[in-house]
């Protein structure tokens, strides 16, 4: 049974940090972006280095803006696209806190949040990081061909985004950003088997999502500001209307995907932005900007995921989907 | 700020179910185990897959032995040693069960536990399902070498567990083993670097928590039945022993590896078992029977996880230790 939970208690988002680097940096949203990396590499000898380092500094960066010290966290919710999450595990070394490590590809920063919401809501713990990240050069090596190799593109292809975003959850503050529900997804498979084409292979899995959670609260899309999904890319995003629209909910008016935000468009990213960088940089820093100036003030925030790896691929296996929801509201209070 | 969770709905584990290899299920807690495979392929024509579909049995069989239907239960928490956790996200297919993916390695047993119970407690789901599973061939060829290279094991190696473990928690149900109290581990890393002594790299993450929790709720070793641990292995559970000793708590009596119990001991084992499925599969099946006919009332189970990559390993890097803790109890009602 797939329930939408309701956080009566209404946690606040009260401090966000993002890195990113040059590329993203000189983009759309760049000038809300924390710290604009001159380099991708961040000073460090390989791009693993450079991601972890890059986590460590947005998770930091979330605590001190927040004015909080380590001893107040209750936990950190993270992981990231590497194997075994180690840009997550290995940048909770520098932090005295619970370490929770999650798995779902992108969509790590809405499951991070819907986490430590329910943490928070339920009373274990005060307050809560969430962070994700995600870095080009290390997504190219490990899902696709090392950069040296010069692969070219195909025209389906999204960029992954060297950047990485952090947030601080607590009991709820006044005028701030509230979640006040969440749905978790169901892995739906639609039998996309090219690794190039993520954006088709998790559509399907958040429209599942965001149509249950239109269902569990008796909404429909004019109820909200914005739907904003993860980083289905331009195609993806197309797929994700077409389906909803199936459904008898036209997302055309308010829905934009993270992965349209964060580049100028031209010919190299061809289908936008992807990666657990992507919807982590652009909701905790342009999004959550008009949040707390209630620019918006009830959206949607629905990140996916596409739960492949290379040895799947190689054994000839489809790439399954997965898409968890967050409601963020900030009130007149 | 490093807290025990208490949980005073007291949610229990009503049903479990394990499937392990045929060196397993000939070992001392054999005939415990639910579904003894024949060949640890289970028919399938990678080990990958055969995994994949270990963990699917194991799901399957702890709700079919409770009598329930997948729409009554409200999320799975899943996840295993692969490469983005394909195991657990390919398995998730199968089941129309909200799928929240999590990493912590060998800690993935009782991270699940303590997160299902979580949610359980707080009323945001009624029940849920935990699992995690590993293979001695995929994790060999995976961090170490493929088997067809035929290395020489040292001394100081563990052997990775065939097998997959489920367990199915609802709110509380008289005379059922019952989580009552969970503590979160930090990241403890103390440069250990080599990736086949596993054991010595987990012992402090382990010892971590294990005094944390003690001291959150003013217990010591004397007041359970039991501790158990995840798959330190013979080498890490000394170490552990020796870690507690120094703060002052003497583990001798009741502590127990999961590590130390799944295989007769000989030569080529060396240090015992390892791999998620080997916590999974120990505590599902004779741990679970000890605990429900009122053998054992009152443990602490605390899986450890090493959370290493090849490519962490090949630049440098040590490896860190992760364990959470849940405590299990049955009463007299």
């Amino acid at each position: 049974m797939q329930k939408t939970i309701e956080f009566k208690t209404k946690p606040s988002i009260i401090s966000t940090y993002t890195v990113a680097g040059p590329k993203e940096s000189s983009g759309p949203i760049g000038n809300y972006i924390h710290k604009q990396l001159k380099e991708d590499t961040f000073g460090e000898k390989t791009f693993e280095k450079a991601e972890c380092k890059m986590l460590s500094a947005a998770i930091k960066g979330s605590i001190e803006t927040a004015k909080f010290k380590e001893s107040e966290i209750g936990a950190l919710f993270s992981g990231d696209l590497l194997n075994q999450i180690i840009s997550a595990s290995f940048s909770a070394r520098d932090f005295d806190i619970p370490y929770i490590g999650i798995y779902s590809a992108c969509s790590t920063m809405s499951q991070s949040i819907a986490m430590a919401s329910s943490f928070i809501n339920a009373g274990y713990i005060d307050n809560a990081v969430c962070a994700t990240g995600s870095h080009f050069a290390t997504a190219e090596r490990q899902y696709r061909y090392p950069l040296e190799l010069g692969c070219t593109r195909p025209p389906q292809a999204q960029w992954t985004v060297t950047g990485a975003g952090s947030c601080l959850i607590t009991k709820h503050k006044k005028n701030f950003p509230s979640i006040t529900k969440c749905t978790f997804g169901r892995v739906v498979d639609f039998g996309v088997i090219d690794a190039n084409n993520m954006g088709a292979a998790m559509a399907p899995a958040c429209a599942d999502t965001i149509l249950k959670h239109f269902l569990n609260t008796n909404t429909t899309p004019k109820d909200y500001d914005l739907i904003l999904t993860g980083d289905l890319g331009t195609l993806g995003s197309r797929l994700l209307k077409e389906l909803l629209w199936e459904k008898g909910y036209e997302l055309y008016d308010n829905h934009v995907d993270c992965g349209e935000m964060i580049y100028t468009i031209n010919e190299k990213e061809y289908q936008g932005a992807s990666g657990a960088g992507c919807s982590a940089v652009v909701l905790n820093s342009f999004i959550y900007d008009k949040l707390i100036n209630k620019k918006l003030k009830r959206i949607l925030f629905s990140a996916t995921g596409a739960l492949l790896s290379t040895l799947s691929s190689q054994q000839g296996e489809s790439i399954p989907g997965i898409s968890h929801l967050v409601e963020l509201e900030v009130f007149d209070e």
